[in-house]
């Protein structure tokens, strides 16, 4: 699901609403927090897309970005 | 998965985590704000409780809250 | 603002719409998570009543509890 | 605070924090699917960027982008 774009883990996520996508992303969002690592992300009615990298390490990508999307790819499976 | 209490639906639902708990409520926010017709609710960590009764009509459950109690069972089914 | 009800600490917050409460709601679910202390909470259309307590410390109020209502109590002034 | 680019109203918030923004972009999402007119939008930890366009008005600025931005501009005063 995941490639690599610009130093950033890239993924586009599809669903049958803006309301799933819009709880998909709440999920994320509590996560990110809570992992302190943010994603880039841009939303469209039901298309959410995400880029993940890290700033700390020279906007490169990092354990940090691989466990994020995991996490993300689980809500995704949920969802 | 509804049952009558005090004149309103009731249910309660559990998830995996509060992630998904509160996934699934926001979710429910944005379609009962869209149907302009609320919910009572609780949320402890993993589980949602909700009632939901119609104050207009002299607090009986109406339409307005089977129709909001089958868009959240959908939701549910896809969380 | 917070009292104490059955060693929990309580309090209740209104809003102008159920809008604002639920973003305040979003805002503290982030804060819970991150801080692995989740609240019992109601919300009815704009109001929103939260009791802290702590499982683990045999049901009473702990020093998690008043960290809690200490965000939580930043973020309404925000609202 | 909106500006025009390329056939859409734009602008660019800044908060103290995620939790801050993503309590904006909760309430806004609530809005947006009550009024069935969903924002572009992009958000990086502390700042959230929108577009608003009409995509049935062959994708141009209309009533419907200046209301959502109203209410947008009312959330973020609440902020």
């Amino acid at each position: 699901m995941w490639t690599e774009q610009n130093n950033a883990l890239y993924a586009k996520f599809s669903f049958q609403n803006f309301v799933q996508a819009f709880g998909f992303m709440t999920q994320i969002a509590i996560l990110a927090e809570k992992m302190d690592h943010h994603p880039k992300w841009t939303n469209v009615y039901n298309q959410v897309e995400i880029w993940l990298t890290t700033h700390d390490a020279n906007h490169t990508i990092t354990e940090k970005d691989r466990n994020l999307a995991a996490q993300i790819d689980k809500i995704f499976k949920n969802s």
